[in-house]
C-alpha cells in the first residue's frame, strides 16, 4: 500500500490536521521509458507553504484540494528507466508527499551521501542553505563592519543567515522567540546579540541598543510587529530582504502594519521579496561556497528531525508554531 | 530693505500660516571675493519640504526652526565677485527664502533663458523633470508594453512620470483627487486612463479595470491607501518607486497601511525609496533627453504660478493641499 498525505480544504487561519488526509492505494506505479520510481527519505516542511495552501494569486500556483502537498524531498531511486539515474541513486526535488511516487527526473538532483548527511540537501546545502546565502547577497549585498538584523534568526533559514553575516565581518543581531533559541543563536551560531520578541517590551529600542550605528541590511523572515521596531532603526541606502511573512500567513483580516513608505523613501532604502527559484543560475556556485564553509566548520546546522510520514502535517503545524530549532525536517 | 521668510515652529499636522514668519533686514548686504549677490525670480513650493520642517531623523537635516526656510529658485545675479557669475545671470540651486541673498557659488547652475521660460528650470527641466525621469528609468527600469500607475498623477513630479511612460511605450494610468484633473491626464499629458480618487468607491477594483495585465512599475508620490489599493493588483517583479508620500506627511500619528511584505515576497517584487540628490551623476544626460523631449514637443508641463514673495508660504500650503495643477512656482 502506498499512502500519500492531500489538501483536504484550504486552512482558514491557522491551519489544523483536519486540513490535510491521507489517501492509501495499492501500490501499483507503473514505471514508463524516461521514468524513475522513488522512494521519500526526507521530507521538509517550510512556512511558505501556507501559501501554496491559499486560494490567493501567488507566483507559485496554489495546491489543489484533493491532491496531494509537494515540497523538498530527498528519495531513493527504486526503479530507474531514465538514463541520468540509476537504481539506489538519492536526488532531491520538488516531489510529491507520498511514500512512493513516479517522476520523468525533471528538476531532480542526484546528491551525494558522501559529502553530507542526506537530511542537509534539504537544508545547509538545499534550499534553505540557498535561500540564505543568495537573499543575503543578492538583495542585502553585505558590506564588512556592516549591521544585519535577521529575523525568525533560530529557524532553519535565519540561523544560516546569521552565520553568513558573521563570516561576512558583519554585526549580526538576531530576533527569536524564546531565551533558549536566544541564547543557541549566541553559543552554536555566532550571533553578537540575541532579542526575545515575546518577553522584550520595546523591540524598537532593543534594536536600538544592539544596532548602535542603525540597520544596514534586514533579513525579515517574519513580517508583523516585529519588523515594524527594525523599520525605526534602519540607515542610509538600507535593504530588506523579505524572504518570509510568517506572522501573517495565518491572518484572515489583511494584516495592517507601520506605514513602510516614508521610512523607506527618508532614508532611500530598498525593500524587495525574495524567491529562491528565481536566481537558479547561481545555485552552482552557491552551493559550492556552501559546501566549503561546511567542510571548514565555519558553518554549523540544526534540524529538528520528526520521524514517521504520517506524522508530517504535525510538523508542518509545530514548525508554523515555532516548535522547531532550525530545519524542520521528517524522516520517512 | 529685504525679507526674508522663517520657519516659526515645527507645524503639528497640517501647516498653517502661523507656522511661518516675516523678518525685514535693510539692505546691507556685502558681496566678498568669490561670492555674488542674487535676487530671487522664481521660488519652488514642494511636498519634500514638509519634512524638513519636522524634527525627523531625516536623510536632509531638518530646517532651524528661526531660520529661513530653502528650496529651489531661480535667481539673477546682481553683482559678482565669483569668476564663474557674471552681473545679469541667471542661476539655479537650492537657496533660502529671501528676497535677495548672498552665495558662494557652490551649486549654482546656470540657467540659459533661451533655452526655456526661467521657471521651468525649477520643473521639466530642472529638479521635477530629473525626479521623474530618473526615478523610473532607475528604479522602474521600464520596458515597452508595460503597465505603469502613477499616485500624485496631476502633481508636477506625476504629470511628467506619466508623460514619459507614454514615450517609452508603456500603458499608463494615473491618479488624481479631481475629474478636472483627471480629464487634463488624459486630454493634456496623454494618460491612457485616469482614476478619481475622491470619487471611486472600490480603488482596488477600478484599478484592476484600467490594468487587466497587472501592475509592472508604481511611481508613488502619495502613500496611504491609494498605495494599499495598488498593492493587490501589483505583477510578478513589480518595481515600485517611492518618491513621496505626501498623504502622511501631516500624519501626527504612524501611519497605519496594509501590511506590504506579503505582496512583496509573494510577488518577487521591489519597493525602494528615491531622492534624485543621490543620482547627480545622471543629471546631465538627464536633462540633456528631457531638453530634447521638450524641443520635440513630445513633453509639455503645467505650472500653477503665484504671485508675489509674500505668498509663498500660502503657496506651499495650497501645493499640500493639492490645489496645484502641475508645478506649483511663487513668481517673486
Amino acid at each position: 500500500m502506498n499512502k500519500s498525505i492531500n489538501l483536504k480544504q484550504r486552512p482558514v487561519g491557522t491551519p489544523t490536521l483536519s486540513d490535510f488526509d491521507f489517501k492509501e492505494k495499492e501500490n501499483e506505479l507503473g514505471v514508463a521509458e524516461g521514468e524513475v520510481l522513488l522512494e521519500a527519505k526526507y521530507i521538509s516542511v517550510d512556512p511558505y507553504l501556507r501559501g501554496r495552501m491559499s486560494d490567493a494569486k501567488s507566483y507559485v500556483p496554489p495546491f489543489k484540494v484533493g491532491e496531494p502537498i509537494s515540497s523538498g524531498i530527498v528519495a531513493e531511486v527504486l526503479e530507474s528507466k531514465n538514463e541520468n539515474f540509476q537504481k539506489g541513486d538519492f536526488v532531491s526535488g520538488l516531489l510529491e508527499w507520498k511514500e512512493q511516487q513516479v517522476s520523468s527526473g525533471e528538476g531532480l538532483q542526484k546528491v551525494d551521501k558522501s559529502k553530507a548527511p542526506l537530511s542537509a540537501f534539504l537544508g545547509i546545502v538545499g534550499m534553505t542553505g540557498l535561500t540564505a546565502y543568495l537573499g543575503l547577497h543578492e538583495i542585502g549585498k553585505p558590506k564588512k563592519g556592516e549591521t544585519l538584523v535577521v529575523s525568525g534568526a533560530a529557524g532553519a533559514v535565519g540561523s544560516v543567515v546569521g552565520q553568513i553575516g558573521k563570516i561576512l565581518g558583519l554585526n549580526v543581531i538576531g530576533i527569536a522567540g524564546t531565551d533558549e533559541k536566544i541564547d543557541m543563536l549566541k553559543s552554536e551560531f555566532g550571533f553578537d546579540h540575541g532579542i526575545n520578541y515575546k518577553t522584550t517590551e520595546d523591540m524598537k529600542s532593543a534594536i536600538e541598543a544592539a544596532a548602535p550605528n542603525g540597520v544596514d541590511i534586514y533579513f525579515d523572515n517574519v513580517g508583523g510587529p516585529i519588523s515594524d521596531a527594525v523599520l525605526f532603526n534602519i540607515n542610509q541606502f538600507a535593504r530588506i530582504i523579505i524572504c518570509g511573512a510568517i506572522s501573517v500567513y495565518n491572518k484572515t483580516e489583511l494584516p495592517m502594519a507601520v506605514a513602510v513608505q516614508p521610512f523607506l523613501v527618508k532614508n532611500s532604502a530598498l525593500m524587495q521579496g525574495f524567491i529562491v527559484r528565481n536566481y537558479a543560475d547561481k545555485f552552482p556556485q552557491a552551493i559550492k561556497q556552501l559546501s566549503t564553509w561546511l567542510g571548514e566548520e565555519k558553518l554549523t546546522y540544526k534540524e529538528t528531525i520528526v520521524e514517521g510520514f504520517e506524522n508530517t502535517p504535525q510538523a508542518f503545524l509545530d514548525m508554523m508554531d515555532g516548535k522547531n530549532k532550525g530545519k524542520m525536517i521528517v524522516k520517512v
